[in-house]
């Protein structure tokens, strides 16, 4: 497993019956994110069996209600499942203060340590770094203080060409990690064996963008440069432009063409308005400019294992 | 229609796909009140049909998330559909600083008013009286300060008696308010129709008392007395009576034991732990010591318009 991404919820602005707010849960290189926390997450997290203790690192793009107004409650169930782990949260300044508030109302302390990141630069910034994965801010135009968030994975070792090295003896298990880190191999007699002959090589490091809310923002571009797969915000379709110009959102068109500059192996919409019954306009909007378009719909499961991407239900 | 209760959700602590926390929805002599407002209680509206623009009085009982955590979401909502009206909520100390802090980080300051009564009184109180309905706090005894609400029909006009009333020539409609409010009537000879000749007694005003969060506690019988629906919470069966005592709850057969005690016309139980799998245990727990018990179920209606109480699914 090397990315996963869960849609959880992909609406904009009210929760309906059938309707959740913005929350993907992100699986890359064996670490596992949520982002965004719109209310009602924490139900969808068990109606697709999104494991609660894997989650170390929350990540919210915005304070507008429906992208973190779940957050206070899932921290609520962490500490009553009894966690112990410490959570980060990444998000804009103030998401401390709010969240500190409401434990001390409810006389609720955690029992875990939260680690609160608050976010205010303007520029893009690295903001979790680890020997398998990078995180770093996608800075957005929306009302208030906004990010995106490009999770990248680290360049991964070279793979052992099992077939090669049984050839030599005197190569060891213990040698192995000089190997994948791209080593000769010296054998006794002095000889030596070059590493590509031994070695095959490595997948290449996959990303995820994630790109909500904003208006259209080209200068993002540079940023997510040839990123795997991009979820960008479609509010509303390129009929009512006056609308995102004015509630600063995106039309399906631009999230598009932002994928078409970036050269995105996919893209990804959601956020639409509730004023639109069907949903499927958006991805005919898109796929005027791109060609590969995903619609996000709740429980959707995209699996970034191997090209072409494979999408499952 | 006099009094309709719904519930939008009845389980404890935390949401899972199919069990949402605390949520009542009442309706008593044309009055619109939500009682506690878990996460998830504005998709449980819309789900199940409830006129957002109706209400207009909203009760906490107290700041435990699974009680107020939703409350934030719907005040955003009520912003989204440009709601005018005025909104009154009432609730523990503290619920003001927390709503107000949120829509300021949100930049979503509402353009209708919001009115707070922040209520920190130990005794019984009234908190809403208009010419209609009373309601009154029940001090309850849990981990955080909290309140019950008994909700009082105003005692109601007597009826007309139109058969009677058609045999006097004399008495025009615009006498009628004064036959309601219980007036005789005197002929232009100078006889007087005594009142209850004209006139049917009116319909017994009627009650609703929810209890919820609370440990057993006898001393709001007197309160309650004579109730027609009783909600009192029932997190636990008596054989986790431990548990009741640490986190100040109650067992079914306690909440039974209060409905007995009031004379309450009917139980309805509620607030259930998620270690029961089979909530009719419940039922079974009270029914040794009251007879007419319900369990809360989400989207159930109970309609108290006659005798016996009628429940409408």
């Amino acid at each position: 497993m090397d990315l996963n991404l869960t849609i959880l919820g992909c609406h904009s602005a009210t929760p309906r019956a059938n309707a959740f707010p913005t929350s993907q849960y992100l699986e890359i290189n064996n670490r596992h994110f949520l982002i965004d926390c719109g209310e009602g997450t924490q139900r969808q997290m068990r109606k697709y069996k999104i494991g609660f203790s894997k989650i170390n690192h929350i990540f919210i793009s915005h304070l507008h209600g429906d992208h973190f107004f779940g957050l206070i409650g899932l921290i609520s169930t962490f500490g009553i499942l009894n966690r112990e782990k410490p959570l980060h949260i990444y998000g804009p300044k103030g998401i401390k203060e709010v969240t500190i508030l409401q434990l001390k109302l409810s006389k609720s302390w955690t029992k875990y340590d939260i680690i609160f990141h608050e976010l205010s630069s303007k520029e893009s910034e690295v903001i979790f770094e680890d020997e398998k994965v990078t995180v770093k801010t996608i800075p957005l135009d929306h009302r208030v203080y906004t990010n995106g968030f490009l999770f990248t994975e680290k360049p991964k070792l070279k793979k052992l060409h099992i077939e090669k090295i049984k050839q030599y003896d005197e190569i060891e298990k213990c040698d192995y990690n000089n190997l994948k880190s791209g080593k000769d191999f010296k054998l006794s007699s002095g000889e030596i064996i070059p590493n590509n002959q031994l070695t095959l090589e490595p997948d290449t490091p996959k990303s995820f963008a994630f790109c909500s809310d904003t208006s259209y923002k080209p200068d993002i571009v540079p940023i997510i440069k040839d990123v795997d797969v991009l979820y960008h915000e479609a509010t509303f379709l390129k009929d009512r432009e006056d609308l995102c110009e004015k509630t600063k959102h995106s039309t399906a068109e631009q999230a598009a063409s932002i994928a078409d500059q970036a050269n995105a192996g996919k893209l990804i919409i959601g956020h639409y308005s509730s004023r639109y019954k069907d949903i499927a306009e958006f991805k005919k909007e898109a796929e005027t400019v791109f060609s590969n378009v995903e619609l996000a719909e709740a429980g959707k499961r995209y699996s970034i294992n191997s090209y072409p991407i494979e999408i499952l239900n």
